[in-house]
């Protein structure tokens, strides 16, 4: 049987009790599968603050690089909101998925027909969403240098950042984007704001030059202000959606909040080898922690994700996925998707649910 | 009688339909209220490129900044979407505003009772929202340098910009934000990045130090990526938002998607002295040019609130704005917002249906 290592990075909030279901459902899948899993849990962004002062420790790196996969809970909270900036969670996070040069941030929007009244979006425009939102997540504004505080000409006072993007780096994601769209409906947009910014005029014309190598995808680009307004007027004109780092960060989280069920959304990030970093998209919702309330669906279908993406196992992929649709058609809803005439139930019999259809 | 100058930039597209009804509507709430005007139309966008090929010629700048409000319709077009960045007509738009030093760009995005099925949101989520996002308009990412193409250490080539705010630059949007929220219901929400950018920290910063003048507004913070959702969520939490060039961008396009009616929805560029840029929201539409099926409603509100913030006449302003309510109460809808049951007219017939409510 196939044996893979797996790093759970539990993290705040509620991270730690999705974290359990979802390691639960994999050993189950897995195990259906001929497939068994060495779990190792490594201490990571406020929790790894609280332990060892640092939101990174170089133990759990280290651990993270090792393993074939790593399954991130959530991180963050009040707690930490004030420290400064090499002392916050967040901070932990960009130096993972730098240190696992995770480039490729996959972010799927999908509203399912079972929680398509979850959505704030009339119900023809919200049914039959399905977004891909491809985000390049270790370039860009979020690492450019240089960064910091100082002084302009007068003597004032400035913060700055510089975003800025090379050619590999435009590529590599462009890549990824347009495989990814070839696998879908074979529609690719870029976002960029190329009408003003020089890096979106790079962004563009490294995008157009990769498009060469894939005749079959349709390329279109959009820009940045126009695809907010887009996903609101018109969701479906979208299926994979391309786009920078701090763009990405802000359309994948509007395309996730017009499928209503942020609580069900999962994602991966991926570099060209070595291990991929999977997570759901919510927070760490520290106001329910420990309450056995929070849905841990988004980081059971991150499970999934780890299992297609990361370690080419399809079919345990799909078994997880399968069980996830089962256990909404039986009607079994966290609080955050309930909607009247189903099951209320918590976080624990949430996953005791998917594991009855795995 | 008081006289004020304005300067006309029709522009490209439909805006020299939407200008020319909005510029009746001023002549008849202006001698309504005592108040005459000297018009002076002049180039700008496309239509300047064509005639003297620049986007913002000289003259333009000077008449805009002799004068005592700008009326803009919309530029751009498909025609010069492919010019290098000097010869685009959205450069000549930044080099307004650069040169009019309009530092505070007011984007209200209402939802009308009249119209609130246009929306895609639900009716209870959209019904009553009321958002003045108040952008940063001069500043950031749009005008900072270092900027343009390079090649990095690895002779990779590059292309780059700088995010920039120095102390003046926000405390003076901020005291914009400040004032705006405070003749609104007080709450101001600051929208930034500042778990991750130096730019947005700063931001923070000064937001809160020029907060310490306002102890009577509700000053909170919130990530651009939980705003992007919160809109879609429940526009309704927010009053007054104030964010940088970039985000104000994407965020107030994406709020006024929210309304349903981007063809309703003006905006209001202030500097510190001198005269303000007073534009509609929507693009010149190519597509629908010289058919007189172009809104003209969001530029004859472009002109209440040039009249309101621009030269502070809010009795004519209160007519137009009221004129433009009566005529929807009348039921007289372009296209863009027709639904069934109204009356269906074209560009000018709106404009002659407005002027019978001043
Ligand atoms: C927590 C934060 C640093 C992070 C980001 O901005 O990338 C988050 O918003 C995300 O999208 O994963
Ligand atoms: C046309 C473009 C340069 C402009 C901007 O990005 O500011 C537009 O999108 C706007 O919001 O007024």
């Amino acid at each position: 049987s196939k044996r893979y290592s797996i790093t759970l990075l539990p993290g705040d909030g509620i991270g730690p009790e999705v974290i359990s279901v979802a390691k639960n459902v994999l050993i189950l899948a897995g195990s259906l599968e001929g497939i068994e899993f060495n779990f190792q849990e490594m201490p990571m962004g406020g929790s790894a603050l609280d332990l060892v002062g640092v939101p990174l420790p170089d133990e759990t790196l280290l651990a993270a690089k090792k393993s074939d996969a790593v399954l991130l809970g959530a991180i963050g909270g009040y707690k930490w909101d004030k420290n400064e900036k090499h002392l916050k969670p967040e901070t932990g996070l960009l130096q993972l998925r730098e240190g696992l040069e995770v480039f490729a941030n996959l972010r799927p929007a999908t509203v399912l027909p079972q929680l398509v009244d979850a959505s704030t979006l009339k119900k023809e425009v919200a049914e039959g969403v399905d977004v891909m939102v491809v985000r390049e997540l270790t370039g860009g504004i979020y690492f450019g240098k240089p960064r910091g505080f100082g002084t302009n000409e007068d003597g004032e006072e400035i913060g700055f950042n510089t975003e800025v993007y090379a050619t590999y780096e435009v590529d590599r994601i462009a890549r990824v984007a347009f495989e990814t769209a070839r696998k879908r409906h074979g529609k690719l947009c870029s976002v960029d704001k190329a009408n003003v910014l020089e890096a979106s005029m790079f962004w563009r014309k490294r995008v157009i030059a990769v498009a060469a190598e894939y005749p079959d995808v349709e390329l279109s680009h959009m820009y940045v202000d126009n695809a907010a307004m887009q996903l609101v007027r018109n969701p479906k004109q979208f299926d994979t959606i391309m786009t920078n780092n701090i763009f990405g960060d802000i359309l994948s989280d509007e395309a996730s909040m017009i499928t209503g069920s942020i609580g069900m959304l999962p994602s991966a990030s991926l570099g060209s080898s070595g291990p991929g970093l999977f997570e759901p998209i919510h927070g760490s919702a520290p106001d329910i922690a420990n309450q056995d309330k929070a849905n841990p669906l988004a980081t059971v279908l991150s499970a999934a994700m780890l299992l297609k993406y990361g370690l080419g196992e399809e079919n345990a992929a799909k078994r997880i996925e399968n069980a996830v649709l089962d256990t909404l058609n039986k009607g079994f809803r966290t609080g955050d998707i309930y909607s009247a005439g189903n099951k209320l139930v918590g976080c624990k019999e949430m996953g005791e649910e998917v594991l009855k259809s795995v």
